[in-house]
């Protein structure tokens, strides 16, 4: 169905898109406002969670960054900015959907790392780790400038399930599916991954410290 | 007068840079002591504030970064570890001229920022964006090296002064005044800017922390 | 002797870089151990440490990044983590040969960022530069990452060895040696200051912090 209409596809994706990097935004945004960071600080932390993975794959891939070609990401987040100010409060019930939106975000930004690193002609498992960097890095970002430890190194499973989703779409590249159906299945499968990692606190297991055991 | 005698203009404009990139040196170095890092630490702390935004503006607009052109920002950044080094006594004492000297570099590391910006045939919203960041990225870098929450997220206004400057250069320029009157203007309007901020204790609203309101 | 046999050489400098990548990335990885991250945040220090200080490097030079052509440096970052998972109570043993590998890494590192800087016609003084960068960098993103001051700022002398070999070889350039002969020299200088500076706690001197002198 989608594949018959191109066009309703891509105003899902760019929908999608920008749930996603709302949701990006919103999550570098809050973290700052928990620090006291100023109205300044929030909008930097929110806009390096939303463009900091896409810049650091554009960069090493030798393109333009994304963001400098279309003033949405901006947009996007001065907006997001602005309902962190105004409805800092209602923000907490809303923990569930922040967490779907984020998760969005992580797949559709996977699967926009894969697509570029391919288009510049680089092998699957430099766009798997580049799908990654897209969807994970700006989360690290954040918590640099936070001065906090990266919590995608300890938390529930986050960037494994960007990996994970890579995977499966190398699989299903090879496999001769065309690039909507691989795509529409790599979303389903990172969504899938995270949400049931939330649900049942799925981590990967720590590293061992080797002076205590 | 300045426009009638390009040189004149052209060694102002010299001086005035590596006073900048003298006084963010010196800032980065400071701060470096502070944490009793060792000359090593200082020099990179120093280089990092001195040559840092640029660097990042440089590398996203595909350019060799500037800093690679030139001798005089390491030689530069090398005099500021020697001053700090056998003068740190006399340092203190002179908070005010670092204030100007340091506020001086961040009105011509924007204007910078954006004129480059604008060669390379970009929007002037990203060119905005760039003289931010070559201006005030630097001594965000620094503060991560440092261990230490980014300064400039919290305290008087600094990274605005710079952004009001671009907003201020984009309305002359489409007025159509030419690229020197507009220089002028921005960074007269970025020192004041930031100077009356640093007076009166200006600073933009902090994000609420809405765990605690 | 090595002249004369480019073969045996090409595979002895391979070698080496196997295991000065290897090093570098099980320095990354038992830091994260040390701080409780997860394997994935075990991966991403030892990665960082291992091609940090090249990616900057190429990405400066507009060059692609070099893991990005070969999946050596990952697979290298994998075998590391599988020796600290499985083997972190005998690493504490081998605290010799770690450092011991570690300024291997260190020397060729720098080596690969002299001559890829020359190869793209910069100045030698940028080359000096980029190649403790190469060799200096990813230690500095590990300890960013891990929320910590870099300990290259305090430590034992650790890049100011690299800078001492990027002097060796620029004058043994100037000289008119060969490349093969300046490198092996500029390789033995970097690790005696290295293991020199670690047996007798040869440090650069601190900085004094104004407020308390």
């Amino acid at each position: 169905m989608i594949n018959s209409n191109p066009e309703v596809a891509h105003t899902v994706q760019q929908l999608i898109e920008f749930i996603g990097t709302f949701a990006f935004a919103i999550s570098g945004i809050r973290m700052a406002a928990a620090k006291h960071f100023d109205w300044f600080g929030g909008f930097v932390c929110g806009f390096a969670v939303a463009i900091g993975g896409g810049t650091i794959r554009d960069v090493m891939l030798g393109a333009t960054p994304f963001w400098m070609t279309s003033s949405i990401y901006v947009v996007c987040t001065v907006f997001a900015l602005l309902v962190v100010i105004l409805f800092a409060k209602s923000l907490n019930r809303m923990e569930n959907a922040w967490l779907v939106f984020d998760t969005f975000g992580l797949a559709l930004f996977t699967i926009a790392g894969l697509q570029k690193t391919l288009l510049y002609e680089h092998s699957f498992w430099v766009a798997i780790i580049m799908g990654c960097i897209t969807g994970a890095a700006g989360g690290i970002i954040r918590d640099v400038l936070l001065n906090q430890e990266p919590v995608i190194f300890r938390k529930d499973i986050y960037a494994m399930a960007s990996v994970a989703g890579g995977l499966v779409y190398w699989l299903l590249t090879l496999a001769g599916l065309n690039v909507g159906l691989s795509s529409i299945t790599t979303f389903l499968v990172i969504c899938l991954i995270r949400f049931l990692a939330v649900r049942y606190h799925i981590s990967l297991p720590i590293l061992r410290d080797e002076k205590r055991n």
